[in-house]
């Protein structure tokens, strides 16, 4: 039997919709049916053919890591999962015997694969996952949701890292990862939420969000805004979501004494820091951020959203069938879009 | 010049309403003009002349322990206060030199002194407060909640220690700091709120205050019913605020595998407790909360006020004239009522 | 292919030395050959059949859960371990979908198994155990070390939890998991380590471990000499490994403000705590412990071993052939023995 | 009455021996016949008057920030403390109104004042400080090492921040603070400690200080060295004590995945960091860390010293009396001593 993908056919930029065969499983897969599927900034890198897609990914693949769906069959050792099981997965793979494995790091896997990139991924009807990947999903939580868990998964586990009940929290970069995390900080219990961002169509997402304060970065210093915002003090928390250098420079300035920082955003370049005035005299902490915890994450992020406190709807702008692939990624270039959705 | 207090006069039972000398006031002091003052259930114990007052109190004394209040008057040595300013004050006097003290634990001060109950209160028009105890309160903060600082400072120090941000939280109890307590939950990040108590008046005021589900101990077993709640799993983090021995043993079994409890209410007898399955095998923690931490708890209490994260109006359910301070705590022994503010 | 096995045979006290089939194994399974085993206590009640016992064991049984070994085959899917790995394995099974497993907490499983208890042991020339159990031992560990791994990870993972480092820490009880806490505490940083016991065996095993000060909880009140070893203070931290309800009261006593106090041990009955003077005032931590953390307790312990910090030579006191079992446990139900033991 | 001191008289490179007037105390304040000092590397700067003294300094001053000594006179406030204590003192003056100071974190106080740099310091037969500012010394600490204790701290905080306990530790500068920090990391339970420098003679300190490899950073990379050390995985803490940008790219990569470093040494310039690769793809946690905490770090280190855990005779090299405070600078200057102990 066969099925719709989005693949990458050769290592050359391109896409190329194919009907191929149904994926086979083994004892430990289930095979899942694929409901809504979302598209993320790397799978524009992968069409694009970008130098890190050419030096990481292997054609023919088929891409996408970011779904949910319905089970559709399952392995032979396969007993806590069942036909009809509405799931999604952690698209990250770790190896299970590395040390960071062995102590609970899963998500820093030292030898840890990615479907949707070194794996065939979600872009498709069908996609294959090994069982212990597998997260069920409550009936209350809409497929539209569903699709979004990857990302929103991002925003939960770099707050949780930040620490942010009872904190003024900075958000630099208003991208989906950024706008999810202004929604969830206030359902973390942050106090106020400040968001900057570039983009005038990012500043406008940021306060439907629910931003406290938008900062338009092309305006004013961030940093600056931050302090009058903070009787001088500074943001308790910063979590730094652009990437950009200029913008992670500022954002240690715009960081209270004892204050925390959690970068997030990969950068095109490295980033020339004070440490004596941005870290060391002011005894701030910094925490990088990769990922989701497995399953700590996912787990904390189900129970905001089934509690109500948390709701993502404003997030999701557009949704496409999977044959419409090419158009969805100019939307999403063009850097005018929230959340866009595939359905197969 | 004198003005009004309420003092208890010798070793028995009663209270008097007296005139007196305003307090003279050292290089180190302040002298506050008092706004409102707001009536603690130690008050009552102190006026019916309890064992614990008997053994404590060494009369005569002003009492009175929550406040806030203008500054009238400031001491030589004071360069950070000045007259006008609206402040509140922490009451628990730290002695400063001890291993606690030293160590940045002056909550828990091993000679710890409490205006009120060992020095001169602030049940009177003019209190005298150390400057090292004062916390300046914010203007859009009305005088009304100034007085219930103290114990709404007990509520965010439990919760502080639960760290309830993204979890699900039982508090048993819904006196007046159980009630803080659902509020204080719901904005520090609790994705539900479970309360529970025997009186009729008090679940009515956790619904009022917003618990997501109150539980009404005379009717079901709370235990049970929070189990029912979570799928089995059992709340994320009990706060214990009922002092209660049955409540206490069935919050034990409330907790899921890996909670935390927080113990705050003072129990009027020992409760025995199975550490085989209460807290060894489910490796449960428990943390014993005292006061509030001086002045962390008080600079997340502002920030969470002047946020509007945290709105305490619903609990301030009767106003008197210091006058007439016996009907006031005829109310508070009914049980009828949440914060009763006096202004003098 | 047959070997040699200690079974409990059926439903009464007593054991069986049988002759049995070397187990055959799946594809997620590796067999490995004993080189040492050691007893625990248990074994000792599952051997007598208490009421324990008789409610959880399923007869026929090969027990035994403290091991070290060789491994002789590997099944199909195994890639990471190969014949010849010298091993030793976690024997607490987790689920790995319930709740727990799915956060991080595989040992404390809501449907954990035991090998030696619900499932076959280790006391028998092969044990077959699944490739995710597994802990790959360095060369310079000896198999007696090897067999105490079980016993001594208890021991870290206990003071893990109690956060020994720069501070005093008294141990109440002196078996070998108490024992193994003394030299734990002082590898971890540990200042001062006070040990207690009734037994004049285990006092002197006491301070062949090294213990600041041993204490003889027949002669003085262990928290009297605690407070007066810390010029009134307490212990900043401590672990209760004895399981008596009067020890465990009396650690209470000898813990200072703000301590941590770790419950390991399990006790016979119920306990009657004063939750306000040995709690709430105080402010303590206590936090139940059970287990090793799968797989951080390892790879922390294994560091200890090899780092040279940590030296557990002085209580190996005994070792057997597997022959002589019955003999090993007259010696540990004595009461005077260290750790023993077996050789298949 | 007079007394000798080591004074900056003016703006200018240089120092002057005076007598002076015996300071007058305040009702707070205590008066310390010092017994013995110790020079800090800030000491040489603000002879040399380098661009930071030149910038902060106000002359004429009486510097030294680094001592302990014998109460010679009290404050008519001071009950605390008496004639023939034998104290310390933190040099660092917290304002205590701060937020910072209010909410716990004394040591990095936003309107900090150092005696020794803003104030009169202790390089004088006498100094006087303020009572909240001081620790009393068990007696069993010889007043060489009471001189150490500035430094020692510094030490000590930045172990406590990189919680090292069961863990590989590469310590990246072996200057005083550095030395300190290598047998600090033993003491408080470090597995293995590695240690770097340029300079022979402290690499060969670093011996003495009982490094478990000392790693000459002229014949080899650090990082490389150390990821042989740790089988590639890299060490589990960091302290940065160098302030050498070369040392910390370096440092950053010797960390291991999920790691921490804590950042103490002064940089001379910005650092240039690839914030993907050193921070978020391996979730490193940075820790600044300033000065000592007030008092945790200083209870701690008596507890450590007194405990006997830590021994730090083998770092005090010479001694002289204050009349040769120009010798000992430039035995400093030449990078050829440990700690240098000056007698009044």
């Amino acid at each position: 039997m066969t099925m719709k993908a989005i693949q990458k056919p050769s290592a050359e930029a391109g896409f190329k919709l194919i009907d191929t065969d149904k994926p086979s499983i083994g004892p430990d897969d289930v095979l899942i049916k694929v409901s809504t599927a979302s598209i993320c900034g790397t799978d524009l890198h992968i069409t694009e053919w970008d130098q890190w897609s050419a030096s990481r990914i292997k054609p023919p693949l088929v891409y996408g890591h970011e779904f949910c769906g319905i089970i559709d069959e399952v392995g032979a050792n396969v007993a806590d999962y069942h036909v009809g099981d509405y799931v999604s997965a952690e698209m990250h793979l770790p190896c299970r015997t590395c040390y960071q494995c062995m102590t609970g790091h899963f998500h820093i896997c030292e030898n840890c694969k990615i479907f949707g990139i070194d794996l065939d991924g979600c872009f498709a009807e069908f996609v294959k996952i090994p069982q212990w990947q597998l997260v069920k999903i409550p009936k209350s939580i809409p497929p539209e949701y569903g699709a979004c868990l990857d990302s929103l998964g991002n925003a939960v586990h770099a707050l949780s890292k930040g620490n942010v009940s009872g904190k003024s929290v900075l958000i630099t970069g208003c991208g989906p990862v950024g706008l999810f995390a202004i929604r969830v900080a206030q359902a973390l219990g942050a106090t106020r939420v400040f968001a900057s961002d570039i983009s005038p169509y990012r500043l406008e997402m940021a306060k439907k969000a629910g931003a406290t304060q938008v900062v338009d970065a092309t305006q004013v210093t961030v940093s600056d805004e931050v302090k009058q915002l903070t009787r001088g003090r500074g943001a308790d928390v910063v979590l730094e979501m652009s990437g950009s250098p200029i913008a992670i420079k500022d954002a240690f300035k715009a960081l209270r004494l004892a204050g925390t920082i959690v970068l997030f955003g990969i950068c095109a370049s490295p980033v020339e820091l004070n440490l004596n005035e941005d870290i060391i005299f002011k005894e701030a902490r910094i925490i990088g951020c990769n990922g989701r915890e497995i399953f700590q994450t996912w787990y904390l992020m189900l129970q905001l959203l089934e509690s109500g406190k948390l709701d993502i709807d404003f997030i999701i702008t557009h949704k496409f069938p999977l044959e419409d692939f090419g158009q969805a990624l100019d939307l999403i270039a063009s850097g005018n879009s929230g959340k866009v959705i595939l359905t197969p």
